[in-house]
């Protein structure tokens, strides 16, 4: 035991996850990280979030494995397309077909039970307010809602010890932001998985919604992203 | 279609989930049955929770499949016992060894999940205030928490269609006025499977908590309760 407060991370694979454990990490908490499988079409996403665990050398790592495609209706575990090629404009309109129902909910209450086994009371989650996609679970009343409801649904909740808190050290921050603040804290960016599209699994798209909000922040920073991409929709010295 | 609402009812194979189901048909819902095999140490519970869906003839069931072992906690998935005739006094009192972290939480997110792709507006738990045995996720005020929180989670959240309702139909009931419920409305309680001890899967072991609220149900409605006990704790004739 290291005596310092625990944190469950989820822990996507993407760039945003990989900043919000680094981001965890500064804080002193002692890491644990938390990995889906859930009928997503991509495993490399799977791939990256082994990877960038092992780096940063967590306390613990689980990949927890369900199957949303019994229940249908989404790009990322059904059968529609991914929409490609959107104007950045287009990207935060309403809700897109990559939406999967409910699924920040499942992921914060398996956070929840291993939180509750841990005695831990701090759940860090990469959602973002500015730059998300347009979906609702992603919004901070929303996360403040789960908060909410988590502190009724547990022991520590029933015997009134400390509460949990949901981490969004994101929330607030610009894609740009958030990459500048990953550099500062010595994130490897080449271990991170964003892209929607499934194949091939060594490389980025370049041409869906979180493969632009990507390109877009490292071009912000004057940086070139060190994945591979196959088309790169944004020059790299573009943008504020 | 049948023009009917659709409504997800979490389906354990228990009597009080079927029961449950009973009252959501009786309303004139169209039912999605949900059940969970997620680490629990007896497969009975899902035999049970298969022959009543195939016995109401709901529109569809769904078993959906993770395991919280990978979290540990509980006797329910862990290695540790289940405790034996306590007195029903003791019933009640704080948070039992059977507690499983968030359980219900991540039960109710998947029924969340599916009533979304179902856009269903209605999703029924057997959760109960009186009888119940201890567990912080069984509360009304939990369940409210989680329908604040899902309301917020949704597409049709965002969008301000209809609400979301988690429907509760026997927190205020005993469990003698449960069984009487269901027994007006035909439900056949040899189907279900309340025990919490794994051997053997086809008889209740008569001593754990869930099988001495039940049959102190049955007894206080001067029933014979139908299933197969090892061991009778309360004589039929006991009073209510």
């Amino acid at each position: 035991m290291t005596g310092r407060d625990k944190a469950v991370v989820l822990l996507s694979g993407g760039l945003d996850s990989a900043t919000t454990l680094a981001i965890a990490k500064s804080q002193g908490f002692e890491v644990y990280a938390l990995t889906f499988r859930y009928g997503q079409r991509h495993e490399g996403e799977i791939e990256a979030a082994r990877r960038i665990a092992a780096h940063e050398r967590v306390a613990g790592h689980v990949i927890a494995e369900f199957n949303l495609r019994i229940f249908g209706g989404s790009a990322i575990t059904g059968e529609q397309a991914v929409p490609k090629s959107r104007s950045l404009d287009e990207i935060g309109r309403g809700i897109p077909v990559t939406y999967v129902p409910a699924r920040n909910t499942i992921f914060l209450s398996f956070a929840l039970a291993w939180a509750e086994v841990l005695e831990s009371n701090h759940i860090f989650i990469a959602v973002n307010a500015l730059d998300y996609s347009g979906y609702p679970d992603c919004r901070p009343e929303y996360i403040r809602a789960f908060q909410a409801m988590a502190n009724l649904a547990t022991k520590a909740g029933v015997e009134g010890r400390q509460r949990l808190t949901i981490h969004m050290p994101l929330v607030e921050l610009s894609k740009a932001e958030i990459i500048r603040r990953g550099i500062e804290l010595g994130v490897n960016y080449g271990l991170t998985r964003t892209c929607y599209d499934p194949s091939p699994a060594d490389e980025a798209c370049g041409e869906c919604d979180a493969c632009l909000l990507r390109l877009k922040g490292f071009a912000a920073n004057g940086l070139i992203d060190p994945i591979v991409y196959r088309v790169r929709s944004v020059p790299a010295g573009a943008g504020p």
